[in-house]
């Protein structure tokens, strides 16, 4: 334990730099087109071939627009524009604070990414409610919906007492 | 470079083990109580002397509010409840996002942590503009008084091409 710190964390016994783990930032959009939703089949453990909504790590000197555009460019190949946060979430077991914004396509063209098996547009009455790939999948789907058309609204967060964990396999 | 990755990485040469370093989440509160505003004077580096918000980096495995809550505690023995989340700010030079929440003060009585010289609750008038630690400090007060009264509103973030820079000093 650092002097003055309150935790243990991990230090080299060589020269005491102090490895400080932090939690990681996922960012994600859900991109409606003609009332359309884009998913993505994933083609990576965890939960391949399960649909999931574009999101990924933070980068590194990244702003969180930034990253919302990186991932949808690089999991579905589409060019987007980012609107306003509709939720925060957190995933405490893999210290996760997600991000959700809002989104709208600039180009009608979308196509998989490396990590991706497919990447479709659903109507919102055909999305696969079964063979959504995370938690945090269907509550970002639903809490869209539930803000849909508004300006102005409070920012979602987990259901109450709900952190993500998955269902036993 | 890990293969499939596109950038570069601190990687081990002995086991392969590779450091991804992430964006740091920094949580704080803008905590209001009868008509007046809580800040803190840093005792501690950067911006040592100057007054600031209760925030810092959340720990792993910890929830957004729960990491709220602490970093009240720690540097004002401030017992809060926490509200709407504001403001979400970028600060891409330090890999940096901070999200902002409003607050109120379950118990009246607040007092300096370690890493304060003085906390005190402010008359809005009053607030020592000139003395506020970092631009998020200044941006957050004037977010929180923006949205004052609002129950729904868009999340805030920087103003406009500004990325947090500190003045020269």
């Amino acid at each position: 334990m650092p002097p003055g710190d309150d935790r243990e964390r991990l230090i080299c016994t060589e020269c005491g730099f102090i490895h400080y783990e932090n939690p990681k930032i996922v960012v994600g959009t859900v991109i409606e087109h003609q009332g359309r939703v884009l998913l993505c089949r994933r083609g990576i453990h965890p939960r391949r071939g399960y649909w999931t909504l574009p999101a990924g790590y933070l980068e590194s000197h990244e702003t969180v627009l930034d990253g919302a555009r990186r991932e949808a460019l690089e999991e579905a190949c589409a060019e987007i524009e980012v609107g306003d946060l509709f939720a925060v979430y957190n995933i405490p077991r893999l210290s996760q604070v997600h991000l959700f914004f809002r989104a709208s396509l600039l180009r009608e063209a979308v196509a998989c990414g490396p990590e991706s098996l497919e990447v479709a547009l659903f109507r919102w009455d055909e999305v696969p409610d079964a063979d959504l790939a995370f938690p945090t999948t269907r509550w970002a789907l639903a809490h869209y919906r539930e803000v849909s058309g508004q300006r102005a609204f409070a920012v979602r967060t987990n259901p109450p007492g709900d952190w993500g964990d998955l269902p036993k396999a």
